[in-house]
């Protein structure tokens, strides 16, 4: 009711301070005997890892993932699986003239409000490092459900914008869906660092290869909860699918006349179509001095897309175990 | 988990098909000894019912809510409220020739995917006639935070558009944030009936006398309770808060320099401003002849502005109760 | 949150109070396409009447379900099923002079410590009204299961003792295992009536065709989930199962050369063999004059079995769905 | 929904099989701000660790408990704790003999059908050693109540018996209400183990200082949610409140001459009286050679009080909570 586990018939509970010993996560309700591979685990990891490129950024993580449950002879048992990551590169010096600094847009004072107390030397929950939980999970859904193949792609960031890509595409560090452009954006985000200014942008996300009549009528429709998912990764600002804002812009009569732009769901339940969903980000609070001299990413949205298709896949596979269990 | 059941602390379990015997809801959660005002109940009930203007559907549904549990001597009684509406007008041989046919964009293939069985009488569980559930819903949690105030109002309509008030406005029956457009907006809609066709558009909802401090730091954070609560709803097919989609338009620094536009909540807790939100809608898919001769509306906003501000009621309620839960 | 709903694949969420307008049930997670026999629910619900022989209560309660949802053309829709029974027989006169009484041994007085006011007028929620959602419930999940054979028997009843039937017996309607002990026990139960005095005992049930596997390793073990369904009946004070209490008599030696008596479960999952259940019952706290003047049974499991039949088939049935899910 | 997670308010996750990498718990619900001290932590779970008598197991556990998160400055965060306790003697070897041994009354066979496959070293997931977690939630949730004592002693062991004490007893290793009588147990436990054969009993376990009004009316009375909680340990196979299988032996009038034995709960409701609760342990059912050999106890239950008392403060405390989030 903390609000740190997610999911139904397949969930994750979330734990760790960016500041704490560790950061982790529970994941129960893999099937037993399916294969893990480590490695895997670590390429979706490194894909959120800072210091990838010079737009990022140049926090140390190491981000090696320990499993301390749940697989035995490289398969796993169908108990909970945690796995933990340390935090090596704590540095909490950095952060100590934040103890009484509360930074508009995160949640420094919010927190405070609400618990009483925070762990002043960083995000606490709230930092991004609190998503490496969530690529774990996705990693862990995606074992579920082999042929899902889910892609994000940034397709607006600042002055850049393009299409979203019909196929997956062969993506660069910066993730952005005209992979043409990675050099200007990589110069465009060292001046924005160098400025110590920062931006936002639209992140497309499509999933194809989805079971039909995944999603529930009522509260539950996929639209709904694939919205909650992304809604709650840190900087979103907006989740839409399908046509999103621009299904305001056309009469019924003109949308029935356009290829089928349901977004890969109708009534909420998943159509076999793939499924186009799109988020906005706000642009990062921290500007000024602090963003100049801090490890702070100018824009997030390369290191996120790793973390947006992970809450899909789960969201997916969640609800793929919740329709097997009502088949007759 | 088959997606009736919404909210934690406080729950509603919908129930009831568009053309079976009743629709209704089972709140759980309402704490004891509050007094109910069945005429209050009526006047949210009716902002929803068909009938009310020219350009909405004309439907005769007659809610009557009839409440079978939870209330003693006019005051909660601390147990679920079960609040059901028959569904008078069925009409069924309306909607023989639908046996056979499967709606783009509704529920209908998807259904039958799904149960591998459908009501094909009319939408089902997948009926807008569902949202009675949440509208009931919605005013029983605004009895646990009197003060807050929370209001949705169109603002943009086909070819129609204004901005978000920035305080309650008194709305005719087209809901449309600028009353001064009424007229016109009720030839705009008799037009469209008339034509067959249907449009969408955007509703800003806000919510003032917010708690602060409700919102968990990581999956249940504020907005994304809100958003899945507002996506699912049957056409809504987006939802941003803030700034939106405009997010992406400006750098870190730009948005520094505006007056706070976070939209009420700060790390995905509200922070005491007034919440501010926006969802999209779908045009109906229903168009041409069956448009014209049917029941439908046009336009299903001016109708679905009350479902929205019951949904967004909820979500704050089940936090602030959540929330009293861990203050020592 | 508050207690009102059980299951969690297949969920019922149980709303009315005693002298309210109605009892009822919403049921989700039925799957769809299952055929409905009204008339086989109504066997069931006659089967916890009150009136149905001389040692049981003369309320007359005229049990008549009416299905509200979930239903169309005889099948089951997959959509929740809500089923209300209605209070005719409400005589709230008889009641007037408890409003300053609290009942030792009831909820009258914790009703009141933890909602600050109650109806008085009998028990509320915790009448053992209440118990009509369970024997719906239980119905409606034995559609999921038809072979799964469960029945509840009278081992105990005051001076009354028997063993617990290896198969399914025939029983009389005051439920004792040995049928041929009914005419005494009818006697022996107008006496303690005539008297003002009330008796309990002990019900054994058992289950046949219990699907291999049911039960999760840890927290949700079948026992568990099974004790606390028991447990949650109004006058339960014991549960156990396979050899109960006579566990702590045996050595472990001892044990392992009598046959199987892990009563169906090891490590509290399932293994195929027959379930063996025993619940133990207070004597009702009514004595005395108004035991003598008052609808009151002198012994409540005569009617009770049915119900924790119900509550033992729900269990199943939801551990049943639940387990589908994983099954790769 | 594998079963992994306990308490709704307050919850624990429960993760690691007995020879995987590591044990541990993630706790959520506790509330900020709240000193911790791993020195009492450590206390708790020495009273689990098995070599601290001679009748017990003489596995060396070293149960060193990790904090990885939801502590700052000695205090609660607000945020989830995740405690670990690596598994350091693993001596695998003792159990390849067990690869194709399925030894009646354990999981064993169970978890093969369930899963398919499994961790044929030691339990797994069903294993003594999942209790850690028990008592690390247990001493996390009597944060919450720091006035709650809860105690449980042994009444019955194989032919020793004596009474539940009145209160709170100092108790030797063996945790026997009767302390005079443990030199005569420890002589008798050591006889068993030389035999190879084990023993059961009956535990009595009371809680003072509960607040009034615990425990919901219908599903989640606080004897339901008491007996899953203790049912879900083990060895245990039975549970029972105030004067349990005696119950059975008093008429209504005896019942009511007697001084209050409602075991501190009237429907199903807290009434501020102390919780009197017994629970019944099976014999363990490795016996024989096996016994004799490897690391296993005689008898159980003196180990595991205080994982019955955890489990009885976690849902108090869970209570505690819910109950909280509803007072107006």
């Amino acid at each position: 009711m903390r609000g740190n586990t997610f999911g139904k018939m397949l969930s994750m509970t979330s734990f760790g301070e960016s500041h704490g010993p560790a950061m982790g996560v529970v994941v129960d309700g893999i099937p037993a005997g399916i294969p893990l591979s480590p490695t895997d685990l670590q390429k979706e990891l490194d894909r959120r890892s800072p210091g990838k490129s010079a737009g990022t950024s140049s926090r140390k993580e190491e981000d090696g993932a320990e499993i301390l449950s749940g697989v035995f002879e490289g398969k796993t048992l169908g108990t909970p699986l945690c796995i933990v990551i340390k935090n090596k590169d704590q540095r909490s010096r950095d952060y100590d003239p934040l103890k009484e600094t509360f930074r508009p847009g995160h949640a420094d004072l919010t927190t405070l409000l609400k618990y009483g107390h925070r762990d002043h030397r960083g995000g606490g929950r709230s930092s991004g490092r609190e998503t490496i939980s969530r690529v774990i999970g996705g990693y862990l859904a995606s074992l579920i459900l082999p042929k899902l193949n889910v892609w994000a792609s940034i397709i607006k960031m600042g002055p850049f914008k393009t299409k979203p890509p019909l196929k997956r595409p062969s993506l660069g560090p910066y993730q952005f869906a005209d992979p043409s452009q990675e050099e200007n954006i990589e110069a465009f985000l060292l001046d924005l660092k160098e400025k110590g200014d920062s931006v936002g942008g639209i992140v497309s996300i499509k999933a194809e290869n989805v079971p039909m009549g995944l999603g529930e009528p009522c509260f539950d429709k996929l639209k709904a909860d694939l919205g909650k998912a992304l809604l709650s990764v840190g900087a979103v600002a907006g989740f839409s699918y399908g046509l999103g804002e621009s299904f305001s812009d056309l009469t019924g009569k003109e949308l029935s006349e356009r290829p089928p732009h349901f977004g890969g769901m109708e009534g909420g339940i998943s159509n076999g179509e793939t499924l186009e969903l799109q988020v906005v980000f706000k642009p990062p609070a921290t500007v000024g001095e602090a963003a100049q001299k801090g490890r702070h990413d100018p824009c997030i949205m390369p290191r996120a897309c790793v973390v947006l298709e992970s809450m899909v896949k789960f969201v997916i596979a969640d609800h793929y175990l919740r329709q097997k269990a009502y088949e007759f």
